[in-house]
């Protein structure tokens, strides 16, 4: 027997027309190529996301249709996410930081028909265009006084173009099934992936998200997207503001500008933000500079990457408070968040330090386990590590038309490739990726935690530990160091020395290798394969 | 195309499991008849959860079937939801302030095959068991050794029955459109009429009053819901606080009595707590005569019925938020909720003593309009009122076994039979009840405005305005007045005075009547079908 309730679909629609409703006069804010500081309404957002859409819909497009974007966290963006996906279109969100060869694989494996980028992106786009032949259209976000020159192939200005529309637009009515956005992870290995959301997914990731203990998110926040739309749709944020009434402030690009950073958070009044350590650090470093504060600010998401303990720290000292946030772009993508656990005061300060810096709780919606070689379920006792897979309806069931080649090894549930381990609170805490962990005697080691050692020491400039091979112990840990710039006489018993009491012993690597400098992914990780790569003629012996 | 999300229901049962997993040391706590202060974790309440499942199961009942309840607010009846909606079955909660007549039209009409019913509620059942030919068995929510003698058929003990049941029960996997729980509304007229939640309403509905500008609860908050679980699921606390890891708080059938609700308050640490403006008196007057005080107390949601101005004053002055709620049994039920505008700087004390009355801004998934007499939607301009009407997917879509013959004047949208006003910011306030609306020549006068300008005259204890026929203006208000203690001396013409510069010269009623008391509903509103029945004869000459 079915409930009696009202079959009304979840969808971005929805956010969109509670937004022009119940917040019309809340502010989005953005740092753009031509306006330093623009400003506007979600009134006047939303009328001209109309008015794009109805220029879109001349187009002559199919529901289900990629329309790309290259841009930077700006309000042009925003309006393109919106139109595109209340459209019935897909919102396909381009990393511009991939190679050009990844770029033109996914923008022809998503079959782009438009791609909106921004002007700083011309250059590169005028690069890719004629190896891409399902765009029809390259719409550059801007107004026509300042479009550049460009020998782009039916180059469209966007403000023109979304001059031509009538904000009478009417949008469809959509499945909350239907597929509202794509956005593609670049692993270290193969080509690119797309995770291809739903408008049900979107809407219910951001319902978990604006909980109190995820991002918290109220119609008297100021929000500071650092984190890019172009990454995971920057963590549900446009979807999650609009939604409560929040205000939102898009720097552009300038995110990683701690100065810019500052001004927009003082002068804007930001509550709350999130970005991934790095953009915390240019903040912090020029807080520290130029004694500047950012009273308004309360707290701080960050995700993407390991947080450093100085960043939680120093925030500390400016009384902002940092949240750990986890997931993937397969997961939309939060996962968990580090909320401070209610009893604070039972922990020492040391045991604190620990668990903050553990990935958190899953946010209601997600579900975790841990599971060890044979997939078998392990202990949630903290300090079991094993595999950690993910489900819930903002997990993805399988990659964008790789369907069949992709099945899930259990069915319902997605390896995340992380290995962790969850404590009886319910705290999980990645130690490594499966692929990089090293198995030594039986027993594994966590290269994250190794490298976190490493990087500690004052002339490490960056480490990585990979396994090698080992007669005995079949793997052992190799750590690969690239020196700092006070760090050139740093010796290889120095280093192995600093291990002494900092990590178990037989965790401590079996030799040092220095080199110049160790090889990244687009996105900044460091490419465990090609380090593998350049040490496979190496040897303990 | 569809996005590529895993389809994962949901469900309450994934509330239950969150809890275990990721809060289960958070407490929940309850007064029973046989325990003053009963206290055990989310882990050992889901256990027992799963034991009293394992018991039902041998009775044999069809997925669908009703469980009915007829408690209070404690640790078995939060049991009961848990079992019956996670079994598949349907829990439906009783009021047992209905008129018997009414309790078994209901049990009849929802074939209730089990009544959970506390000890208090043994003398009520007696009467009513030879009518009720659904129900095969009667479980008294209590242990064996106080078990109270009764001729109950069929009278089953709910801790032998539990406890014959193991904990290793596996739940059954359910549709999200599953029905989960079932509540009567009881109008003013006709028979009570039924409303049938489902998994995907309930956890809908939970995501969104968890919101910070909804209920706002996170693993910190302590929440006693004071509001019934038999009146409309208790506003969604007992599936809310588990989603978040909020420790409960249940007052029994101790909820109306200031001096306890006070002291749970403060032994347990109270952040929140949810129920109607009688509550709030009782344990204001309780906090002003004993000089107690709620310090951990950080807000309170009022709703089921106008707040006074004056109960927000009084929690003011004890540093008590209160945040104004607005919904209905008909949709799961929260609607709409007051949190202070942003802007609360901008406004003089005099604005926002009015704005902070209005029932507030719909939570995210719920729509909301106002129609005039042909349906056509009126501005939100905050001055033009008409019919509300609401949608959305926690919103009822038609009445349990009335499916044919109830269907929406608009389809899609429910008539709240309020009429309401809706500001330029999304606040909606409630001006009438579509019935009681007085049209004075082709005007409408709202009853309730009347009616709080009455009700604060110092020598009023009751007051109800109804239209009576008049020969110029086609209706006029009938004020109907209840005499407070210090009010014997009232006359017709000093509270008729009391209305000047009140309210618009038009509104003040044409004559007034003094009654020694008004009738009521079982759920304590004003009757006014038979307020009108009783002043059918009067005359305005």
């Amino acid at each position: 027997m079915n409930g009696l309730m009202m079959n009304v679909p979840l969808s971005i629609t929805a956010i969109l027309e509670h937004a022009e409703r119940c917040n019309p006069d809340v502010e989005i804010v953005s740092v753009t190529r031509d306006n330093p500081r623009h400003r506007y309404t979600y009134r006047e957002a939303f009328a001209r996301v109309r008015q794009l859409a109805d220029s879109m819909a001349q187009w002559g497009l199919a529901q289900g249709d990629c329309i790309a974007t290259l841009a930077w966290n700006d309000y042009r963006h925003f309006e393109t996410y919106y139109a595109a996906a209340c459209s019935g279109y897909v919102c396909h969100t381009i990393n511009p930081r991939l190679f050009p060869e990844q770029l033109v694989y996914i923008i022809n494996h998503a079959a782009d028909r438009y791609i909106f980028l921004d002007p700083d992106f011309v250059p590169l786009a005028e690069q890719l265009a004629a190896q891409c032949p399902t765009v029809q259209g390259w719409v550059v976000l801007s107004p026509e006084a300042q479009m550049p020159a460009t020998s782009l192939p039916g180059a469209i200005c966007y403000e023109t173009l979304l001059a031509a529309g009538a904000d009478s637009f009417v949008w469809p009515a959509l499945d909350e099934n239907a597929a509202c956005a794509l956005c593609y992870t670049s692993g270290t290995t193969g080509h690119p992936k797309g995770v291809l959301y739903s408008h049900r997914s979107t809407v219910l990731h951001a319902y978990a998200t604006l909980m109190p203990d995820a991002m918290g998110l109220s119609h008297r926040d100021v929000v500071l997207p650092i984190v890019p739309m172009f990454h995971v749709n920057a963590w549900g944020t446009p979807y999650s503001c609009p939604m409560t009434g929040a205000k939102l402030v898009f720097p552009g690009n300038r995110m990683g500008d701690g100065a810019t950073l500052a001004t927009l958070i003082n002068e804007e009044g930001v509550t709350m933000s999130a970005g991934v350590p790095t953009v915390w650090l240019a903040l912090l470093a020029h807080l520290k500079g130029s004694g500047q504060r950012v009273d308004s600010l309360q707290r701080v998401i960050v995700g993407g990457a390991a947080c450093p303990l100085s960043v939680m720290e120093d925030f500390d000292t400016y009384g902002v408070e940092t949240r750990v946030g986890w997931g993937m772009t397969e997961m939309s993508p939060l996962g968990s968040v580090n909320t401070s656990p209610a009893s604070r005061e039972k922990y020492s300060d040391e045991a604190f330090a620990k668990v903050r810096l553990k990935a958190g709780r899953p946010i209601f919606g997600v579900e975790m386990k841990i599971v060890d070689d044979h997939g078998a379920e392990l202990p949630r006792d903290g300090v079991a590590y094993g595999s950690l897979k993910v489900r819930g309806p903002w997990v993805c069931s399988s990659y964008f038309k790789l369907e069949d080649s992709d099945a899930h090894a259990e069915p319902g549930w997605f390896e995340t490739g992380d290995v962790a381990t969850i404590d009886p609170q319910g705290f999980m805490a990645i130690t490594d990726r499966t692929k990089d962990v090293i198995k030594s005697g039986g027993e594994w080691i966590s290269s994250i935690e190794v490298e976190n050692v490493a990087t500690d020491h004052p002339k490490v400039a960056e480490a990585a530990v990979i396994g090698q091979y080992h007669p005995k112990w079949s793997e052992r840990p190799l750590l690969v160091v690239v020196r700092g710039p006070n760090g050139q006489d740093l010796t290889a018993s120095e280093m192995l020395a600093w291990f002494d009491g900092r990590i178990a012993k037989w965790w401590t690597p079996e030799a040092v290798e220095f080199v110049d400098e160790l090889p990244h992914t687009a996105t900044g990780k460091v490419q465990k394969v090609a380090l593998r790569e350049l040490f496979k003629d190496f040897s303990f012996d």
